[in-house]
């Protein structure tokens, strides 16, 4: 039976609305039809704690005064069968009299797949999964890659953005690099930050920026968490980070160092922050432990704004997953840094394979997406 | 009275199949329509020595069987006035009893501009001229850019063409660079190269390589000049390069030198090239009165594939209008060489501020044509 794609393809479009919202919960869409095929509610996932799309679409349909019996749920990721932040939409959708639920995808927890449908089907719903490589599945997971990843893989999505100018350069030799890129980029790359559940940086940034790392560019609803990459615990309590955004509600700091310092910890503890220690080789923290830890602390997407160095670390362990780089119409010539400090390669067999997802202008400066190969390779498992 | 952009849009059409051509002659196209609106002939600059588009349109018309007394001629360029390689192509259209000349763009050439004009106008053809800003116009001048610089300015248009990585590596630290890029963009390259009127690169190069820096991957009726920076005339006469292209004319070969040598001399003419001397300053070619060197050998557009030394001299020089750049979808990292061997600078206002003028994905890398801002302001002059 073929499946009608108007209300699916308007369910993903409306959980486009949970972008910068509905973290660390995916973005879902649902849309519910009358059985004589009109629309009597729509809805997305909310802030965390507030209700999932399903229950936004039939607390729409009530408001309308429209009744639920037998009608069609289209939603664009399969709905809960447990008790969250929130009850099981699963329940909400059988109490409401649906007699059929349509899902673009299912939930992407192995532990739990699987489980939301036959919860409906046992009530004597109707339900159809569409098939994996649907055009709605695809976009949905694509959409929620880094709660997918985080579901499947245990880590975050791992997105490194950087400015940098025509010829790869990201700071002159004397450390100048404000500004590269020009506005628009800059309040793009805001937006970026606002849909990833976390902001990582470095040690070395935050000595020489002093950065808010908050989104301010662009309005949000909520704040994403901030990660400092600090292996001596060297941040000083008088960092800007720990100002209170502007906007958004507030946010969690989680500074990862390779070795604790008491003092310093509960100085750093005292302003609000979590301090974890995870050492590894070198002084340094363990970076694929970090990442895991991140993704029990619910970090879907993770957006890394630091230096070369840190990046480099980065890309030599294998951990990063795509590139998102804002080139600036300029040339800046040698002496200055580059994206991240890894290398030098003895052969081309060596470099990290890349795939351009997107290419776009942004003001004067072209903002590239680059996957690493082979990365997302869970989304279609 | 408003002109019919038809017949000039298909003229400017016309133009476009003189690309690899024509040079150095202007890629020139030419429409005639009878006094009844048909088009009764079309054509575009065939290749040096042979007949300009206006010429070849009559005689399209005149296979055709048709009359071109009253009628009107579309060319995208002032027709000529003076005896070049061929006859005035104003005599031609007077001869053809043509009642009208509708020209996109002026002749640049400052000292014969509005001749052709004239010339037409005095035989009593009515004969318009665009605006310098109507779109055909813009369109003649930008695909002759090189005829323009080259006449207007007295040196050809530069274009620097390079493959790197995202990161902006063109060779790793052992000079490994082949092949970065994949081969549609190796063949794009040589589409590049086909246009131009000359190829330059560097003898680092020739020593290094041993290019042969022909046309080879698409086809071409003719082949670039192929011109050589060699500054101690180190070219071995054993050199790739002075083997005949399998395909197109033969190809002249100029080698610039900063102090020549009457024995190497003698043997790299031997081998049919042209050895100039232009020494500048530390023993360096001087590459800008080699530019004018050129120009005055009728080279409109050079394709510089050079290393990092050599381009970063034309940088530094300020002789370069614009960058053809293939990015590929690769991380390669430190230790290697990038685009060009110039700064650093101290400041971001040092930086050579470009223009993205067009991204084009090529197979899996992508094609980036960004110009330096201000170069172009002579074709609006």
């Amino acid at each position: 039976m073929p499946v009608d794609q108007g209300p699916l393809s308007d369910a993903l479009e409306r959980s486009r609305h949970s972008l910068t919202l509905s973290n660390p919960n995916p973005r879902v869409g649902c849309v519910i039809l009358a059985p004589d095929g009109r629309e009597i509610g729509r809805g997305h996932t909310q802030q965390a704690g507030g209700p999932h799309a399903e229950v936004v679409a039939l607390r729409d349909a009530a408001q309308r005064g429209e009744s639920t019996r037998g009608a069609t749920a289209y939603v664009t990721l399969e709905p809960c069968s447990h008790h969250g932040r929130t009850p099981p939409c699963c329940d909400a959708l059988i109490a409401a009299d649906m007699a059929k639920v349509v899902v673009a995808t299912g939930d992407p927890n192995p532990k739990v797949a699987g489980r939301g449908l036959e919860r409906l089907r046992a009530a004597g719903i109707e339900v159809e999964l569409l098939p994996s490589e649907h055009p709605v599945a695809l976009a949905t997971r694509e959409l929620n890659i880094g709660f997918f990843s985080r579901m499947i893989r245990g880590t975050p999505w791992v997105r490194m953005k950087a400015a940098m100018s025509l010829d790869g350069v990201t700071a002159l030799g004397n450390g100048v690099s404000q500004w590269i890129t020009g506005e628009a980029a800059r309040a793009d790359g805001h937006a970026w930050r606002a849909r990833a559940c976390a902001v990582l940086t470095g040690i070395g940034t935050v000595l020489e920026d002093d950065p808010m790392l908050d989104v301010r560019q662009v309005p949000t609803p909520r704040q994403p968490h901030l990660v400092i990459i600090d292996s001596k615990l060297e941040t000083p309590p008088t960092a800007r980070l720990f100002q209170a955004p502007a906007q958004g509600l507030a946010r969690q700091i989680f500074i990862y160092c390779a070795a604790s310092d008491t003092s310093r910890q509960a100085a750093l503890e005292q302003l609000g922050s979590t301090v974890i220690a995870l050492p590894g080789p070198g002084g340094k923290v363990d970076l694929a432990a970090m990442l895991r830890d991140l993704a029990s602390r619910e970090v879907n997407e993770l957006h890394l704004e630091a230096g070369h160095k840190l990046n480099g670390s980065f890309i030599r362990e294998g951990l990063v997953d795509e590139f998102l780089l804002y080139l600036a119409p300029q040339m800046l010539g040698v002496g200055g840094s580059g994206l991240a400090n890894w290398g030098p390669l003895q052969s081309l067999d060596q470099r990290l394979p890349l795939r351009f997802a997107s290419v776009e202008p942004v003001g004067e400066d072209l903002r590239i997406l680059a996957r690493v190969q082979g990365r997302d390779r869970f989304m279609h498992a």
